[in-house]
């Protein structure tokens, strides 16, 4: 892991990486802040998975975490949301392609090759972290932004050993069932759905996947609540299933870093509560 | 005052507006952050001056400062850094012309025509604030970075009634000392060094400008800090005149907003202790 750029802010390092990645066979980049800490110590991972556009610049730039991570001793993990490159299959839309991996591993033709964010977030990444970073594999928390909170919701769902508490931030809560979605996974892979249970949150609940609880903030003016994110699917799902959902609609907000900024310390500090000790 | 685009945020309105300036002859494009209030309530106001390149917007994405200011209760305004459009002189350097106003009434040609940003901050601007915010105009601060900082410290110390406080990150203290305010203020207004003395905030000091504090936060890793900002000189300038100067350096801080972000809040306070009643 190579250092791009490297910054002291908010008492802790907020630092920028790149690495050869096998799982996507390109460079990725992602970032990392440290909070100071004791020699020796090491302290428990949020992590924060980004949506639709977005590389790990807008977190770090926008996300207004550093303040509580460092208070509350807490890493912080941004990954990027695709491979990129110029050898990696594209899409002129904003919501297939480079930018727009929907954290799955593709099968299908041309994202084969490179789309393969499941393997890389679920293990490659992890194992770089753990070997690179003073982090405490055993307290991991995740959350995420759009799609990114759709990546946080299914990671956590089929992970639920590794996790011990999973948020979002106006997550995509049924690919399957949104036109986001419905079109991401039949490119990455095909048009058989029973493909794709694996990677819609309302459908792992139905078959099984559990986790005690879950937080969502949504705002009540983002202009993809009721086409492409539909929290009430999410509730429907956690109700049957006996899954706390704490679901917080949030009047006036809308789908921007001006809406996620305003609850990430309320994010954090509810992570936080459930990684001590 | 036309809104560009307005964001529930930090339980409260961020706003870009734009408006016709007679100072400038341009349109001007500024951010206000208000927080929820009881109706007919005046809120204090801290001004914040960007530093070369900078609009309204890389300190309203990246500043960190809304939710300290709805904490505190305060208004947070954020102008332009100087006049911009096709029909205004510009110079192919950063820190000339467009996005380098240094907040001067330019009399030097191409300047004079619009480059006068300190008639917009010190008498349009506010003005418009006064009638189109619920601003308490009895009760203002300000700030500033770097550029911003110059003009800020300046712009406080010829107007000690209108401000409570004044602080600063990294500002550049004497710009008639350093290469950055040598060539702006040849360029704006011309060779004579009289005439520079009124934008210089050691200089005014050392003229009998007073304001009773100052604090200034500086990174130590800046690499602007020997040859561009050079805060002994503003040190030195207080001592002489009794005017107690909060000179905190910090270690490891460069002069990106991972710097300012960490400090905004300290010094959201320490203004809205001196902004009360």
């Amino acid at each position: 892991m190579k250092t791009v750029s490297s910054w002291r802010s908010h008492h802790g390092t907020q630092g920028v990486y790149r690495h050869a990645s096998e799982a996507t066979g390109t460079e990725m980049v992602f970032s990392v802040f440290v909070p100071d800490h004791e020699p020796g110590a090491r302290l428990p991972v949020v992590w924060y998975l980004s949506g639709l556009t977005c590389t790990h610049a807008n977190v770090t730039e926008k996300g207004e975490y550093r303040a509580a991570c460092a208070e509350l001793g807490l890493i912080f993990v941004a990954p990027d949301t695709s491979p990129r490159g110029e050898g990696v299959a594209d899409d002129p839309a904003y919501d297939m392609g480079q930018g727009a991996g929907f954290y799955v591993d593709a099968t299908e033709a041309p994202y084969a090759p490179h789309f393969r964010m499941r393997s890389y977030i679920e293990d490659e990444l992890p194992t770089l972290i753990a070997a690179e970073v003073p982090a405490d594999m055993g307290r991991q928390a995740i959350t995420g932004h759009s799609m990114g909170g759709h990546g946080a919701l299914t990671i956590a769902l089929r992970n639920p050993e590794r996790f011990r508490s999973v948020s979002a931030f106006a997550p995509i809560v049924a690919p399957a069932q949104v036109p986001w979605g419905e079109k991401a996974l039949t490119g990455y892979l095909g048009p058989d759905r029973t493909k794709w249970r694996d990677y819609d949150a309302v459908a792992l609940i139905e078959d099984g996947a559990r986790v005690p609880e879950i937080l969502v903030d949504q705002g009540e003016a983002d202009a993809f609540l009721s086409e492409q994110l539909r929290p009430g699917l999410l509730r429907g799902a956690c109700e049957a299933a006996g899954i706390d959902l704490m679901l917080r609609m949030q009047p006036g907000y809308d789908h921007s870093y001006y809406f996620i900024s305003t609850f990430m310390a309320d994010h954090l500090r509810w992570h936080a509560e459930r990684l001590r000790g």
